[in-house]
């Protein structure tokens, strides 16, 4: 989901967590969300100054925000002032998210053939479903699609058509498959991302209200793991191709015809451009962006955005003919060292 | 498959990729193959120049060749001409290959012990079969092995005698698993390789027409995923023991009794030798050969092929000894900085 | 299982890997266990010298031990001399451990809801059990946990109470899962670990014969992978967070509360602290320690035992300042490499 429906005064919410509401206290909010998703009478959150244009463009009527950043809130959006709005956003989700399992409700009656398909779900009779395989309630199956053996479909799950979902995938509650997407054997969609924050040393869970979005013609490769985002959802736009062993996490957006090789993770809420190339085992933090083109040779390893289109390689990354020099460098000084430990020994290099 | 069976001449094959026939047109070819897999009267494709020895034991009847190779080739040969022979090649089996899904025609009906077992499949008597396996077509398994539950055999996949397959794996349709081989839950035998050529800006699917080949006493670990050939085989041999979340791309051959640790990635093509033993976390880029009883160091990583015997560490791998002094280097490197940069800075060091 | 009880006199034991009894050869010996694990009139091995203090504090009655290390065992233990003590070991184990398959003796009948529940096995009725789950003879599941479709949980392993277990984990025999833990889609608990010894060219399989014990309020990532221990238990303890497609081999040892990012992997029988952070793709050696509080940066490998709390980044890992100025370093020479050659060839840095 977007947003989280509540219906609580600005005072009742500044309470959960001890924030201090900066002006009229009883002004009543209608849902948790994001800047970027947010619905007029929803509150958000805003933490790192670099999203300020967020707040300008933002439908929140509220947010919290520290002391620090106030001075960049617009006059119109109210306030709750606490020093994490992070965490205490988290709190929030967390206390007042409902807890209820998707999984519940599903009717659990297997049919003759070995399949357990909720009276709730709509699979088109064009589509073709396997033994042992779970159709949760109020999912859908399009026409033409092949659901492999011992693969789950999660309560409101969506399947289009033509997509080929081989034995054992996981797709879970909520998530949304386009048509023409090939998952192959092992693949999890919508595993909750890793998100906690800490509260008297114990690691308290952020609950994962959002889901993936596969968009059509995206395929997927064995045992890849692609996290649901806090709110709104995990996107994997048109055309992408995901190798095996890929780690998606939460929240990450993966751009038109995007090509990522094995073993490749990129961590929370970072944006990988339009037919960028990650080559295998590369490495990308969170909350960063790979540029539209960009290619990363394997093993690369990025910890600040790039923009520019080009072929970049090394931990961290570096255009890719600096890092080749860097090579040729590093063993230069790797066979001179003797010499060159001599020199500063000798207090040659020293003035 | 080791060759894709067609029946077309020369003329209607170029036509496909507006290629060039090179004399007579009208020559009938019976199948698409690799120089390597061949026989007479197949089409194979010639792109890479180190291959060229491919050409002279060969028995396809004709090739694709590019203009700047064509002279490479033997008179013996006939020829087509194309500036990109690879994506010629992958246009074909894309455009000829059978698109039925191999699970089509299995039945699925599940017994009263929650097993589907196909009527076509052959199960020996003194295997022991599990809840919800499901064993598709034309699949053997041989005596004295256990398949766990919720393992999937695809269609024509066949395990050998005395196999242990734990909970949850994955045998792809027409694999082949020798005896006495172990896979640890969640292993993938069979997913498609991660290959595509691009058509006015789309990742066109290259079809996956080969299997993968597990020989005697292999032993796979955790949520590995191994892939199948373009045509031929993917070629795990005997004694070959492979920890967990490993990768193994498509066409990837690991010679006898080599150690594969975790999280370990091996690109298209490559092949490890004999007794090699490859680290964790290791990386091996494609189409490169890592020699007999060669070692890799934990978390190294191959660009080039290496042959020769002995211990290898780093990225890029280089001799261990080397790569010691390298980490040495940096950091004496490091710990100078100053007095190294003082010095170029006051002209010491340039004439 | 923490030992393996037999009941052989040392000189059988001996004769078994043709090892040198030293003194009575007639002992009887009723278990093999590790020195931490030993009962007393068990047999343990020795063979390196750094955990010389273990070799005062067990409680075995007799180890196998090197002629090199002898002289550190205290007179009251009893000593099979052999050069290489964990091989002999492994041979016991592989030769006296009983071969008998677990799943052996679950009876295998779905109900009418698709399940594959053991008379034996021990399943609350406020426990929710989806289908196509698989639950062995012996096996618990305690009130109020939730069980996913495709689920194994092996006969003999333990669930507590308050579990999420997401759609296609496999939970091996004899594990135990707390209370309150969370495990997502694919988790692979109790694999084999990766362990060999070498016999004419042949590795040999090492018997897993522990379990893995997982600690209260866990949580634990999409197609992560957790080995069985070879004795005693891999062991996650109280409240870690561990994200997708982690590698944790057999005997590691996770404090509570650490967190451990994606991708990352730690090989066997190394510990990581409390509350110690490793990131996404870190890699971690064998056999080492990761002291309490210790932060990893993302793609750091350590190769030796890190103590004092703090941020280290590298590989091989460096406190993050030092790492930090090594990048700087290393550009800073790669941007003026040409100079400092010139220099050298000109004979200015060689005296």
């Amino acid at each position: 989901m977007d947003r989280l429906p509540i219906d609580l005064t600005l005072q009742e919410i500044a309470d959960i967590f001890s924030g201090q509401v900066m002006g009229s206290t009883d002004t009543r909010i209608e849902g948790l969300s994001t800047l970027e998703l947010a619905q007029p009478g929803d509150l958000a959150f805003f933490s790192m100054s670099r999203y300020s244009s967020q707040l300008h463009s933002t439908q929140a009527s509220a947010v919290i925000v520290s002391q620090k950043l106030i001075h960049l809130c617009p006059e119109r959006i109210r306030k709750i002032v606490y020093p994490n709005p992070l965490e205490a956003f988290m709190k929030l989700i967390r206390r007042l998210a409902p807890s209820d399992n998707p999984y519940a409700h599903s009717e659990i009656m297997a049919d003759e053939k070995g399949r357990s398909i909720s009276k709730m779900a709509d699979v088109s009779e064009a589509a073709q479903i396997a033994s042992y395989v779970f159709v949760g309630a109020h999912a859908k199956v399009g026409a033409g699609t092949f659901v492999g053996p011992n693969v789950v479909i999660g309560p409101y799950a969506e399947v289009g058509r033509d997509c080929y979902i081989h034995p054992g995938c996981v797709i879970g509650p909520h998530c949304i498959i386009g048509n023409g997407v090939i998952l192959q054997p092992g693949v999890v969609v919508g595993s909750d991302g890793f998100g906690y924050y800490q509260e008297g040393g114990v690691h308290v869970k952020i609950p994962h209200l959002g889901a993936v979005v596969i968009e059509d013609d995206v395929e997927i490769g064995a045992n890849t793991a692609i996290d649901r985002a806090v709110l709104g959802n995990t996107l994997i736009q048109k055309g992408v191709k995901i190798d095996n062993l890929v780690q998606i996490a939460h929240n990450v957006k993966i751009g038109n015809g995007a090509l990522i090789v094995a073993q490749t993770g990129i961590a929370g809420s970072s944006q990988v451009g339009n037919y960028a190339v990650l080559g295998g085992q590369v490495g990308v933090v969170g909350h960063i962006r790979v540029g539209d083109g960009v290619r990363m040779a394997a093993g690369s390893a990025l910890s600040k955005s790039i923009e520019k289109k080009g072929d970049y390689a090394g931990r961290p990354a570096m255009p890719i003919d600096v890092w080749r020099k860097s090579i040729v460098a590093v063993r230069y000084l790797t066979d001179n060292i003797k010499e060159i430990m001599k020199d500063i020994k000798h207090g040659k290099r020293t003035k």
